[in-house]
């Protein structure tokens, strides 16, 4: 547990419990979630529902035990809930439902390819969850997913997509920038609601993901990142390149891709990680579609995995900032989301100590 | 380590160490019982000792060392120990034993197949020594004991065996009741000696272990559970069938069989469970004995104990009480076994606070 | 970690780091020392460098990165470091360098077959680096090796080599003294620099890694035993046979060895453990010499590590005084070693508070 928190996660917001195509037709999937195990399946209609995976009698896991209908059974005693978790049968003695044989439920919305959670304790706000339909709007072949488990701090996921200087470095070739990204000093835009970086550059040949869709594939291109964080941990890329001048440094006028980089933490000291990318070429191509998104999710697992959970192990059970690290003009778009993220869990808790409810349900 | 407990054990009680076939002629044998490691052997006279599983001298395993008639020699450096812990041999300098060159030795008693020890700071009492005599009052292939190492709290195998409704749930065709024991409302007697519940029903066919032993296999018959609680964690079952209507519900009146689970925390986190079955019925075969015991094992092993242990992670480090459980009418009976050890554990604990001396050797 | 110690370790002295064959000419060595991760290589010239294996940018392991000349490359942003650990590149933005981009370095100074390193905050004392040149004195066939690491306090490592009356119990044939060690009241010298211990006996035949050298292999010789602790954690035994009534009873008058034991504790709860033998006969045979010390290694891996760690988990986190041992005549040299670098650790501390300045980096 990290030293400098009483409560390591902004609670009232949703976050990505699962990628739609984990959780099976019938089946039960479960998974912790800021500490807290979720048990979540469909419905008959498909409708995805998250319970607090533990029965509220004697605290067995729900996931052991098997479905009636739209209503979960527990392996131990054969309590049965409904998906609201309330309790529907008791088939003990006189048969009578106690007012508390009630399982927590969580607000779980099935969107773009995420099942999107609401754990805090305050009123989901159905509003809020994220609009990520750039991922869906194309063909259904130009879009992949992925999940990968991390034995490390979320936060340190999203440093490392905050700061992309660090791909000609870890990364191999098919990614690189050939050394121009490094120097540059990105443009960071710090609102209310994001944190943006964007970086320009030109190289030769372009980025090897991009330069065979291209007039000339060893020529020189136009380049861009543009990264956008909106708490709790997503962030949205966008990456592109381009040989005509007069295009715009964006999807519409590069040869590209729209990226989503969404983290979940599972305890502080380990997190599911999930990824998307969408592209605007090749767009019906079903093969290629795979190879990419498995080379995606390799360099990802071999190369930027290794890394963040050798810096968790490094740091300890220490904060970040305690650690005096020496920070660099790569830094301030991390720093300013470590920051911001900070200063909302805070501005939460002040909230509930002054009479708000306790927020973060205990497991 | 459980919250809510500064010692979480009764200690001036008698446990079961081992099975008496656990511990063999000649060989050391060795288990950590209340969190204490705890050396037992058999003197050449068969009778049965046990010491505190670590030299006085530089902590070494004495399990490690090797016999001398009665004696235990420790490895390391040799000192020598009777079976009363007391040191009788140093081959050091001048050979002087010092006082303090003692190992705490447990009072421990061989009966009915079990190795009892007395782990508390007062003196044992020999008259309260179990009597499950009843165990080996019939022919030597009618019993089976087995054991079992499992991951979780002691009280929480309790809670199972105290509340039998959960049988039709998690068991297989063999023991269950076809849905007949769940509705009812046992009875339950509470005693300053005692906690015990009974069940009465009727099916067709019978408990599938029972009914072939009966007139009619597919016919109905009824049925008892009796169970009975004793401190700290012995739990006497009887079980049987009859299609007499005259025939008593107990074992002289039925087919049936006399059961005892008994266990010994090895910490707060994981037990020792011991089991034991004699049968009334095909007392004399002995191949059927054998596949009884295996039976009753692998139905503990394959259907209770990955449950217990996964309610024992999902509880984590909290106490049942404190975590609110929805409790009904078949939680009666365990949650009467759960208050009444609290309530002995609390009372011998304040007992040692007015002066009786420190209860609970530490290892 | 143990109870009683706020830091267990002496810091500002020299501990051994690693075999001087344990670090290759160009390849990366890393090994946790005293709680801190050190990275160790050599520098083209072959001198040994060490640095705490942590970037202070982002804090992953600098071993996980490459050497650009004598440089040290962080794999994640390409920070380059000098084996002074000051950064010398930031290839980043304006390629500004912060003046905290600096990387602890240890003093490390190779010696006699060891890299000795100094982690204390204080200014390396070159002068006290240890000086165990007997080891090197000889043939190079006459002098050999090894590492075993080992999970269990160094303290409980320095009590083992204190106290030789062990050997007959855990040690098998080779090293036997028959019987004759254990009666024995070592000779213990207890000065401000050194607690020493010696043995003389004599046995029939002469201990079996010595006999075959002596002129009756079978008769009676003359041995000794001298040991001398020397602070944090050196401890020099030599060990020889006579059977000339007129010779010495040292290396100078006896068929022996000068074997140096050293530990460098990993954490609490672990230690790295280097030994070093040379004998004074048959000294120019390699294959005498390989053979000679995979059988010391194999001894103490197989016949002392085993207890030792078995100890260190009987002992839990418990302090070896709290618990009360029984000491007897032969524990009189390794208790004085306890003592004496309980006070030097002692007075380390106490000199620290008094404005002294902090010793012992927190890695």
């Amino acid at each position: 547990m990290h030293a400098h928190t009483e409560r390591p996660y902004l609670m009232n917001t949703w976050y990505v419990a699962a990628l739609s195509t984990e959780v099976g037709e019938e089946a039960f999937f479960h998974r912790t979630l800021l500490d807290t195990p979720v048990l979540i399946y469909r419905r008959q209609d498909g409708t995805p529902v998250a319970l607090h995976d533990r029965c509220p009698h004697r605290f067995a896991p729900l996931h052991m035990g098997w479905r009636e209908g739209d209503d979960v059974v527990c392996l131990y005693h054969a309590l049965r809930f409904d998906c609201a978790g309330q309790c529907t049968h008791n088939p003990h003695g006189n048969r009578h439902i106690p007012k508390a044989a009630q399982v927590a439920s969580y607000p779980l919305v099935e969107r773009d390819g995420f099942l999107w959670i609401w754990m805090g304790d305050q009123a989901a706000d159905y509003d809020a969850v994220p609009d990520y339909g750039e991922l869906v709007s194309g063909h259904p072949n130009s879009v992949g997913y992925t999940y990968m488990p991390v034995q490390g701090n979320y936060e340190l996921i999203m440093d490392n997509v905050m700061d992309l200087s660090h791909i000609d470095h870890v990364h191999g070739e098919i990614i690189t920038t050939r050394g121009q990204l490094t120097p540059l000093i990105p443009k960071v835009e710090d609102t209310e609601a994001f944190v943006s970086a964007r970086w320009e550059w030109r190289q030769t040949p372009a980025m090897l993901i991009f330069n065979q869709f291209l007039p000339e594939p060893e020529g020189e291109a136009r380049h861009f990142f543009h990264i956008t964080w909106t708490p709790p941990a997503n962030i949205q890329l966008s990456v592109g390149a381009t040989q005509d001048e007069n295009a715009a440094l964006d999807l519409d006028g590069c040869t590209g891709q729209y990226d989503l980089h969404t983290t979940t933490p599972e305890t502080v000291d380990s997190t599911h990680y999930f990824f998307a990318t969408r592209r605007n070429h090749r767009e019906e191509d079903g093969e290629y579609n795979t190879q990419k998104i498995q080379a995606m999710h390799g360099a990802f697992e071999q190369e930027d995995v290794p890394i963040i959970e050798a810096v968790h192990q490094r740091m300890g059970t220490a904060d970040f900032f305690e650690l005096d690290p020496v920070l660099m003009s790569n830094d301030v778009a991390p720093v300013k989301v470590r920051k911001r993220l900070e200063s909302l869990i805070r501005r939460e808790r002040d909230r509930e100590d002054k009479g708000g409810g306790q927020a973060g349900r205990v497991a």
